[in-house]
């Protein structure tokens, strides 16, 4: 058994004064970020697809969790797509620069879907759960079909 | 400029009633995951170091921000530490395994300090946030000296 802090999304916006390319050092340290942030959300959508495809039981308590971390960590990828981050160990595809009104849009919807991922958690009630859950995983493959590489 | 939700940390404490193992298919995945919960507050908390020590200017909007990401995602490598994990591509020194108390009070003690920073720096005030940062990386120092290979 874990005991964890529960952590509460707020709904207010808070803008970051700082360039999001001043806050990586390197290049290398911007993916590596990034993949980091998408290593954790896969980890918890992973358990939360198990539990709605019925793979592993339903738990309300532990879905909750999973998707108040999904949707915290939803937040973080965006500021490591910085000029320059195209290149090295990387699946992202070039789109993502030239493309950035479309990118930012995907990662807007996957941002939104992802708060109603965790109201939905919270109900306990594993229909909900399926609902939103089959709507997130929906924009991440949206996502992940046109801006990154197999 | 990116604009980020803001998200509050809860003071309650919640019981994840899957036990953590169950959490992670193979020993590989639980490795990765922690590791990336590392390189997330690793980023954070340097880029507070470089305020704190000077090197970059001092922003509290900023810093608040960087504070609250690495408090909640301090949460996270924990359930990753489970049995079989020991080996593989990390450099966790089974000391983790055979002192788990101890490596419990570390993984505690840096946690409580990551609330009193993102509290700090809440402040907007460079003395708070030099030293809640300071005794914070302390408990990072510690676990890492004590558990993590060179």
């Amino acid at each position: 058994m874990k005991t964890i802090a529960s952590l509460a999304l707020a709904a207010a916006v808070l803008t970051v004064s700082a360039p999001a390319s001043a806050q990586f050092a390197k290049p290398e340290d911007a993916i590596k970020y990034r993949k980091a942030a998408m290593t954790i959300m896969n980890a918890q959508m992973s358990r939360l697809g198990a539990m709605a495809n019925g793979r592993i039981p339903f738990d309300g308590k532990a879905a909750a969790e999973y998707a108040e971390i999904a949707a915290f960590v939803s937040h973080l990828p965006w500021a490591a797509f910085g000029e320059g981050t195209d290149k090295g160990d990387t699946r992202a595809k070039p789109e993502i620069w030239k493309e950035q009104a479309k990118f930012k849009e995907g990662a807007d919807k996957m941002q939104a879907e992802m708060v109603k991922l965790a109201a939905a958690a919270k109900t306990n009630n594993l229909d909900n759960l399926k609902t939103a859950f089959s709507a997130t995983a929906g924009t991440c493959k949206a996502c992940h079909d046109a801006f990154r590489k197999d």
